[in-house]
């Protein structure tokens, strides 16, 4: 391995901001769903889907000039050496830094897999989280908070006095102090959030439909974060760089670094329009693609954030298993599932899915767990490669 | 040539915004010196030159894991098909969008290359630039406008009036609104933007230290721009790519582009720290090249942009001739003169500059001008690349 402790120091230190992000907030911000896998295991990467959320944000889909990178397999194993919690100077959005290193064949052959599912992300319990109104952003009003919320979250108010005030002081992602004049006023009587909550929104540059949220860390100082409404049709065009040379990059950085087994860095963003992860546990991958069963026809329930940032199942039958992109990126289990949703009104979910994102509801008998895993037979069915064709 | 226009019209409406941006509004903005090649004509596109620029924003040199493309070579002389200029939607900040497509081995051989010098770029007359004081940009002051400005740029006032007012419209590179008071009180007298003026500063971000510009156009419209100060250690990390993934991207990009003649797309932002053009006509840079004599110890002049944005002349002396990087871009033109300037404050200036930005003092007679050049002779003498080696 090329990896230098110091290398990777250095190339965080300069690309990252907020070192020291707070783990709940930047869950908070990221939604329900999103987890981050554990520095120091192995994950598989799928430039795939990774090529989704450029394009996501350039507004453009890779174009057929793109050079193909024979080297480079649809699912790369890595391990992975650094992750790091950010927040867009400019935006607020949340989005993580990890640092991937390509296992050598050799590593990738020889290993013991042991089936570590990962420690699930530390998910926040005491916030709220609120979708802005149109009063909540008009300059001359404040913020209106639910009142369970407000009681649940905010410092008590003294209710001898009348009306019941307090200051409340928040920091947000860059550690900014922001102030709120915090009053229970009204008829009826509401929580809001009057002088410097409009300076907020101005800074923030908020509009009705994004959310705030606000939370405790463990210093007993209160945060808040910001989620904004996914605009898919107002994504900003870089002026760095065009998007196809963004496709490009991301293709042959990740092709030379399983070429040469160096490290290299990618973002994860799970807040824009396409929000699938594209680096997962390795163990998730292998639980999915080898030990469950899933065929045509098979009922599945998969978990989707609600427009309220809670979680909710959705229905739907597998319709057909088959390459995304059979000419770029033939055997990708990247959206390798076509699915039919139940509800007519899913219109806005993805008619395909990955195998680790959905919970086929028949499954045949796992492989006994909790073993070290020694995969040659399951894993490379009369192939040499790992990321050959492996029937379903 | 696999060139469409069709293809390329679509690309450009992807990723451009402002596709009608006034020309001299955008030169205004990117400043005296900025020249952009005509459409139409050959130029020459320095990969280490975009590196620059992409380092620039990403605030991070290109460090050594980038792959080696041996079939990218330093200057590539591509035809340039298009190019539009845009304004930055978050930033207001000015770049271009050129659309190239290297030429084929053939053509690069076989063609004539007029001695054409392009149109030089309009540049505006009537407009005036100021650079922000801290007044200018302080919540509850106005924007004070020297009278010399204002009188040639503004509409005349009605001095009949006490005080004399009127109500200034003008319209953003975005094509947005905005409307200032303009009053002329004070003692001693000042023309004054007012009402209108704080909340044009906090939605534009301004800091003392940038400029705006206010200019006319050719429909009789009063336009404003703006010159961000430079600020090289705020620039913002992109969470789109890592900045080892763009630089292998540009590269990567121009290499397929070179290797399959087709187009590629880059972007140049004229105001950015490193501002050096790296797509200059073809027929400037075999000018400096070929039909130019420089040595060490000759004198040149070399055009700079001061602070309020005139241009000044600073004299120097060359002090070698050789590679910027010679493992990496061996024989490339790209900053290959080192140069001593005769001002010690001249600290912010590039120790080397490129053959094309200076003017010597001493120069050779040159060869006739005005001609279909068949450049076998001095372009290759005794080798068969367009991109070897020539004796200065």
């Amino acid at each position: 391995m090329k990896l230098s402790a110091s290398g990777l120091g250095q190339q965080a230190a300069h690309e990252g901001e907020n070192k020291c992000l707070n783990s709940e907030l930047w869950h908070a911000c990221a939604g329900p769903l999103v987890c981050l896998p554990t520095v120091g295991s192995r994950v598989v990467y799928f430039p795939q889907g990774h090529s989704e959320q450029v394009a996501a944000t350039t507004n453009k889909e890779v174009d057929a000039h793109i050079p193909n990178y024979p080297n480079l397999p649809p699912q790369l194993i890595c391990q992975l050496h650094n992750i790091t919690m950010h927040a867009d100077v400019e935006t607020d959005e949340v989005y993580a830094q990890m640092t991937l290193q390509p296992l050598t064949p050799e590593e990738q052959k020889d290993t013991f897999l042991p089936m570590e599912l990962g420690i699930p992300s530390k998910q926040p319990t005491n916030y709220f989280c609120k979708t802005l109104t149109a009063s909540d952003t008009s300059t001359h009003g404040g913020f209106s908070v639910p009142r369970r919320a407000a009681e649940k979250v905010f410092p008590p108010l003294d209710f001898s006095q009348q009306p019941p005030v307090q200051e409340l002081i928040a920091r947000d992602l860059h550690d900014v102090e922001w102030k709120f004049r915090h009053i229970f006023r009204g008829q009826p009587k509401r929580h809001l959030l009057t002088t410097g909550w409009s300076v907020f929104v101005s800074a923030k540059r908020l509009v009705a439909g994004d959310s705030v949220l606000f939370i405790w860390n463990e210093n007993n100082q209160l945060l808040l974060g910001i989620r904004r409404a996914t605009r898919p049709q107002t994504v900003m065009p870089s002026s760095v760089l065009s998007s196809d040379s963004m496709h490009i990059g991301l293709l042959a950085a990740a092709a030379h670094a399983a070429a040469t087994n160096s490290c290299f860095t990618v973002f994860y963003n799970p807040r824009w329009a396409s929000p699938s992860e594209f680096v997962i546990p390795l163990s998730k991958y292998i639980k999915a693609v080898f030990h469950t069963r899933v065929s045509v026809g098979m009922r599945f329930r998969m978990l989707f954030e609600t427009e309220e940032s809670s979680v909710r199942r959705y229905m739907g039958t597998i319709t057909s298993i088959s390459d995304l992109d059979p000419a770029r990126w033939p055997n990708s289990r990247w959206r390798s599932v076509k699915v039919g949703w139940d509800e007519s009104t899913a219109g806005e979910r993805q008619p395909r899915v990955s195998l680790w994102e959905i919970e086929p509801l028949t499954t045949f008998p796992m492989y006994p767990s909790l073993f070290p895993l020694g995969l040659k037979r399951p894993w490379h069915p009369g192939s040499s490669s790992l990321h050959g064709i492996v029937p379903y």
